[in-house]
């Protein structure tokens, strides 16, 4: 393995020198995997949905019943704790936690905007939206390590004892960007733990529920609600899923489910923000997607696509970086995570960006963008083509051990 | 005309005999009117819009550039103050209440939750969605008489006086429910108005600005934005729209358009509230709708479907209720306002209730669901077949003239 300085400085000019153009910053499906969802599009009759409503028309506003009923599927709920909504489960998100803001989470609840200070638990590494949307709703975000089992159990019990601290927010699953999917020791943990705010909330964005790479291995999420409930703390969970990394990222339908309580005050709040979310791309999705087993089939054919991405990734870390660098080995999701020599990842970003390969900045994976390592790079393997990727992994490593070679760290 | 007690309880009586049930209380497009916008939904090729990006993949928050293009014709503004998002303008309404509650309308604004009270006024009769949504956010409603031309502007220039008066919400194009349009010298009093609010906002709610019902003669209504460019006050209004009457009530796309300051502050905060709307129905609707022409043309195939409903109503009421009751003749949107003699609003409704005719309940379009005259009745004609219609109307006025009668008004 080449560490040499001058020859590492050499190979990143020959790359340069290719003058590519490539954005692999944010975790986008391909055209090959956009492409097998097409046939969906095609609906042009037959437009009444199992309840007798006109998908076309007004109505429905928790959603057509058999779309709730796959999301039920997809979250491990009755359809009836379903609401589906329009294409953006991080929408239906920020507007659950706009409600416990202005409304509060449940009737009676103070709203969390009369609060002098609302504080969100967030496991790092994490999704940067999540965070943002904390900053952009007043919402102090609390970074909390994440480990290979989820986020680190006893910082989260220490946090929640804190009155302010009013919930956590997180992937569960084939977590973003580490891969993980939490334990069902930290699930039991979650739903367990004593928390002093009483209408505490865990945001549970389970973005990528169905989300396999391998045919025979997958992580299993323990049903957060099922704990909760055992724990007595059924209104406790929030779960949201869609469809945006199944079918169309940019067109497809997101879910949220909880208790019933939860459920109701959701609805009764949603029903005059709107008439009705969008029944049409709903039933184009259930006649689709109508049960888990039509989801899985089709998410065995992206694995097909988004799999060798994925290997091509880990096969490269492995020959160009062990001993120098650590990575994730997810069974699915969409990011390999990269912990460059500490000190080295926003040169090793800064170095790719120079080279033409953008990729997502370092620090986003934390609140506030810092990462006080300054060691986490999020890979996001599935949007480019094969080659392009190949490209991006050459590059990779170079820059990594450029950045450690500035440092005086190989 | 017939105004004998026993003769219209006989009446009253055959017509429930009928056994009929027709919901009535909504204004909803007909399946034939739906219909018409179904070859749109043949789109299974062909994703990238003229930006480049793939509609089916994330990117564009503001939306795609045709779409804009298209809601910029709508509303008289450039495409670049527009933001074209989900299905329901309703709830691009409710967001931009949502930011000015929780974040305030600009930078630097006070957020309005932090107020102690924050008022909105509300022209009557008007659209009882936008009661209850401030209901639900906690704004107080403030009923401004609406006449032929607007809302009483004298009332509405003392209202303003009161700092907390922080705007007005209203539907200024074949308002919802009495089809009047605001004459130029209300949108001029509107923009040249003095408010001691300085963040004061218009929340111009333009669903019908397209749907006129007849060839030849239709209402226009003042560009307000250019209107209050004139007076200085760019960023006072919002503007909403969407294609739900357009193309369908339960999938189309919405709108909102406002100054350039205002869309950077929304954008700001859109940003982390989702990834992207649907982009997959915008381009599908800006293929099918590529332009204002084609709105009209497609819309002028409505009235054909809509117009003579709307005929029916207004022939029936002339025959039946000259003398007793008013009504208004809009020239586009969808409704018809009766307004039965006072203290019989309520009772008409029931009668038609019990009759098996649903209509929207007595008092809905006045804030707190108060008719202070209980005289209002929202007519929605569009809906029901001809036939159901026809039948509707049979019944409606025996029972305005049987709820007459009980008071003694007849």
């Amino acid at each position: 393995m080449n560490t040499d300085p001058v020859t590492l400085r050499r190979e990143y000019e020959s790359f340069r020198a290719l003058n590519v153009h490539l954005d692999m910053s944010r975790g986008r499906p391909s055209a090959a995997q956009l492409d097998l969802s097409v046939p969906m599009l095609d609906m042009r009759s037959g437009f009444v949905c199992e309840d007798g409503m006109d998908a076309r028309n007004y109505g429905d506003t928790a959603g057509i019943p058999e779309i709730r009923r796959l999301f039920g599927e997809l979250l491990g709920m009755p359809p009836e704790q379903v609401i589906a909504g329009g294409n953006s489960s991080i929408n239906m998100l920020h507007d659950a936690l706009t409600r416990a803001l202005l409304n509060g989470p449940l009737e009676g609840d103070v709203p969390w905007s009369r609060l002098g200070r609302v504080r969100m638990l967030c496991p790092v590494p994490g999704y940067d939206w999540h965070f943002h949307m904390c900053d952009t709703l007043g919402i102090e975000t609390v970074p909390v390590p994440l480990g290979k089992e989820g986020p680190d159990m006893d910082s989260v019990r220490e946090l929640v004892k804190d009155p302010a601290v009013k919930g956590i927010v997180c992937v569960p699953m084939y977590s973003n960007p580490t891969g993980i999917t939490y334990s069902d020791e930290v699930v039991e943990a979650l739903a367990a733990m004593e928390t002093a705010a009483p209408d505490f909330r865990i945001f549970w964005d389970n973005a990528y529920c169905v989300h396999h790479l391998y045919p025979d291995r997958r992580d299993r999420l323990a049903n957060l609600y099922d704990t909760c409930v055992k724990h007595g703390v059924p209104d406790r969970p929030l779960l949201f899923t869609s469809t945006s990394k199944i079918t169309f990222a940019g067109g497809g339908v997101a879910a949220m489910a909880a208790s019933p309580a939860n459920i109701r005050r959701q609805l009764s709040l949603l029903t005059y923000q709107l008439v009705c979310y969008d029944k049409v791309n709903q039933l184009r999705h259930a006649r689709f997607l109508p049960d888990l087993a039509a989801v899985e089939k089709h998410l065995a054919k992206q694995a097909e696509i988004v799999r060798p991405k994925f290997e091509l990734v880990l096969d490269t870390l492995e020959k160009t970086l062990s001993g120098i660098a650590r990575w994730s080995r997810p069974l699915g999701g969409y990011f390999v995570c990269l912990w460059a020599p500490p000190g080295c990842a926003a040169r090793t970003v800064e170095l790719c960006r120079n080279a033409g390969v953008t990729r997502t900045p370092a620090g986003a994976p934390f609140p506030g963008g810092h990462d006080p390592e300054d060691s986490v790079i999020r890979i996001a393997p599935t949007m480019p083509p094969m080659e392009e990727l190949r490209l991006a992994m050459r590059l990779l490593p170079v820059a990594v051990k450029l950045a450690a070679s500035e440092k005086g760290l190989l």
